[in-house]
């Protein structure tokens, strides 16, 4: 009588996939998967650095936050170059950039520029340095020494620095709303806590440094020529169950290593000259990305779930008899017992359309 | 012959869920969710502080949206607290940091320093002011004060400003665009128009009092302290109907209260030493965040959507027979009519596997 | 016997959504449509722009980027309108500002303000040149001159710049990451390469001129008056196939034409007093957009996908039968051979209840 087992094995097949898109997937539940959203970050801690020409120069927030103004992605600055005072004049070019070394004048086209040219050559080859000869060009003035940066980052205190994340959503469609911080009266709550997942899952307030490691960094390396973190912060929230297990989780990846931009400050000179520092700035950036869902019982959507899952008793059904009427060595008795020939009194003269073969989209539905 | 009644109930429900999917929700549309989004943003207005040590002082765009690139999230300055002159010095901490007061030198280890101080200890103790005494600190000085600001935001005026939120989005996959801005010869129209959702929907201009209010917020309270609010814009188009009623829904929402950051303006003295104005900067952040999507008729979304309904014709099938089957109390009289025991001719030596019982899987598949 | 074909090609149209939905839509990959997505960019390039007060001047990165960053939404200025010199004091308004003409001091009304005005109205009616007399107003004088920028953008260079786009995806579901840029040793290789979908497609450096044709745009036009452009790369990776053909497809479209914003720098004059360049900065954002989703064969997917096609099998049988029941001429005759009436042998005194058109819910579960 064919193989059950088979047809057995399918049948739980389905019975788990539609338990598991009811239970496992809260088939039964409508969903709000587009949360609204809103984060505010502040970064709290004091660097020291000493660099010879500035002396002890003490760092804080309004320093080596970029932008400050407390959104989901931004840079804090661990490490930087300075090429202070340039003005616009004339200069030999760098000799790492293409095409900048040179032995003559005819080696320099006056006018020419390239992507990473410092500035547009004035047509002389002038000595850089004792053993280079590069191109004269016309910009600021002298031009970045494209050293890398020191072995050890300046602002190496950011380890300790703290990272407090506000984050708060909205599910509209459930008139919900939950913040990630702690609901207190203390004021001096947020100073203290820090963020633990079982002891404390309510004070987001994290060391930069453990926040590196649990990304899978470290801290001395991204800091001395910068990267990139992303902070995930997740909402699942059954709110069947009240909305009591309705709490963030906490992620952490490290997206890039190695990270740098420049930047500059201007002024005028005593003289009426334009100036600039140009920064080249190493650092982390982070980068807060928030997603959430929330699920509640609703009858549509368990009628659906339910819906689809029904049709694999119409599927098996089909296939039991698939099996019983062709492939079982008594295949035929069955055929005959299921199907009786439906024969119309007149139609004899095209007997040909009353045979089950002749029209296999209806095969089923002769079933008599 | 049990209730026909539940049965009736549940095919109605069956009935009004496919209907449902296929009109209500539009289950014969072909969608696309994932529209090209593109904001820009414009602020307009003036306002005027009166600050003792300044005098009459004018505000404008320029000096209180920032960043001031016009992007979809931006803060407006609404009232600041100035620590003007700073510079890297020795001063005495400010009593709220914890660990900073003290009453000998051997309260202020030198070198430490807290997620909140100002500086690094000197390992000095000394008078902050006439009640008390805290320790010596390297950093900015002097720190700044840690007034709460004064009673009455210093940009009151801020509420009369008017946002400009222009929008456009593109549905690549019906190769349909639109704007939220009326598409007018008319230079002027923008500078004197009002957003009303009756009268001039395409007219994208907002009052921010209007607006903070709208999102349930008092402007006055947020303008003092800060504050965060999101502005939801929302295509929902039926593109069968010819775009026609493809327009924008604006919504508001306060998302948080209370918001402040800190930022500095640097120069250098004519001593040639830097100094810099720290300014804690308290406004409202406005967020805007645009949905969108588009429906169109497609075959192959009705072909899935009356698919997936169909099945519940099968499952309901199923139901009532299992009702004449074992509920009713002529449930014999109706087995023994639907299943005639299907015996092939010489399988009598295993008769067990042909009663409908021992096979449930198939048990559906059996009937003749 | 009715028309078959129809049925036929019902039953062809069924099968094509299913092969449809399983193979084109790769309904047996479980999906994940949530990468996590890191973006880094970087443009190079340099300009001279020659204006009569400040002679050539060479602009580099620094200069024209905000912000510098390097995030994913950036703008490039290509032209600009400076009011150099603003301080705080008293000068006629604009006359292209709403009210600012007058013929007298009765027209300026003491104290009052526009959104688009410049400072608040001191109520004198003062002369602004020649032909116009507006109202006096205190604020940031002078004002900006509104004039509509110079034929050529003075950064036209800009055509030549580079962006560098780095980006990565991570689709944590399969534990799959992958980068856009090649993955070399050459340290040169992308200060050489350009982008070419067919033979350079890992080499993500794109000159701005070629992006800004490539989005449909004219870039001496966007040049001009700013515009902003929408750069799309997207994701769709089968990693069935080992992830080889897991690359990024690269898209732009211009999503603005006239783009400007106004910032400031401001510094103290020799006499103390606070003064400030404004500029009105035009060019070019862009918008750097990043989505992706990656699939893999699952059993689960596999499984709804075949159940929710496999309930047309049960519609089909449904439609066949009414066709041959209502439809045919034969109905008649296929009705008694496919309905035999299940009479209970006591149930006589209610005899409606038993007939198969009393119970339409249950009416397909009657067949017998």
């Amino acid at each position: 009588m064919g193989s059950p087992g088979a047809l057995a094995g399918s049948g739980l097949l389905d019975y788990k996939t539609e338990k598991w898109a009811l239970l496992a997937k809260k088939g039964y539940q409508e969903r709000d998967l587009d949360p609204q959203i809103s984060v505010i970050t502040k970064l709290k801690g004091v660097s020291v650095t000493q660099i010879e020409e500035l002396g002890n120069r003490l760092w804080d927030v309004a320093d080596f936050v970029k932008p400050p103004q407390g959104e989901n992605v931004f840079f804090l600055v661990t490490n930087f170059l300075v090429t202070p005072e340039q003005v616009q004049d004339r200069c030999p070019e760098h000799p790492s950039i293409p095409l900048a070394n040179c032995w003559a004048d005819e080696d320099c086209p006056e006018g020419e520029t390239g992507t990473h040219s410092h500035g547009i050559k004035t047509g002389q080859c002038v000595e850089f340095n004792g053993t280079h000869r590069t191109c004269e060009i016309q910009g600021w003035c002298p031009v970045e020494s494209g050293t890398v940066p020191i072995r050890k980052p300046l602002l190496v205190q950011a380890e300790n620095f703290t990272l407090f994340i506000k984050n708060t959503v909205t599910f509209s469609k459930f008139n919900f709303s939950k913040s990630n911080a702690l609901d207190t009266w203390d004021a001096t709550y947020f100073k203290r806590c820090r963020y633990d997942s079982r002891y404390s899952p309510y004070c987001p307030v994290f060391r930069i440094g453990d926040l590196v490691a649990a990304a899978g960094g470290v801290f001395e390396d991204l800091a001395l020529l910068g990267g990139a973190v992303g902070v995930r912060v997740h909402w699942d929230c059954d709110l069947d169950a009240g909305g009591s297990d309705c709490r963030p989780h906490y992620s952490f990846q490290l997206q890039e290593r190695s990270y740098n931009f420049r930047t500059a400050t201007h002024w005028w000179k005593a003289s009426g000259v334009e100036a600039r520092s140009l920064l080249k700035l190493y650092g982390i950036r982070f980068d807060i990305l928030v997603t959430g869902q929330a699920g509640k019982f609703g009858l549509i959507p368990t009628t659906i779930t339910l819906g689809t899952g029904a049709a694999w008793l119409g599927v098996i059904t089909f296939f039991c008899d698939l099996l019983l009427l062709y492939v079982d060595e008594e295949a035929h008795f069955y055929w005959r017992t299921k199907y009786e020939e439906a024969k119309a009194p007149k139609v004899t003269t095209n007997p040909e359309q009353t045979e089950p073969a002749s029209a296999p989209p209806c095969m089923a539905a002769q079933e008599s």
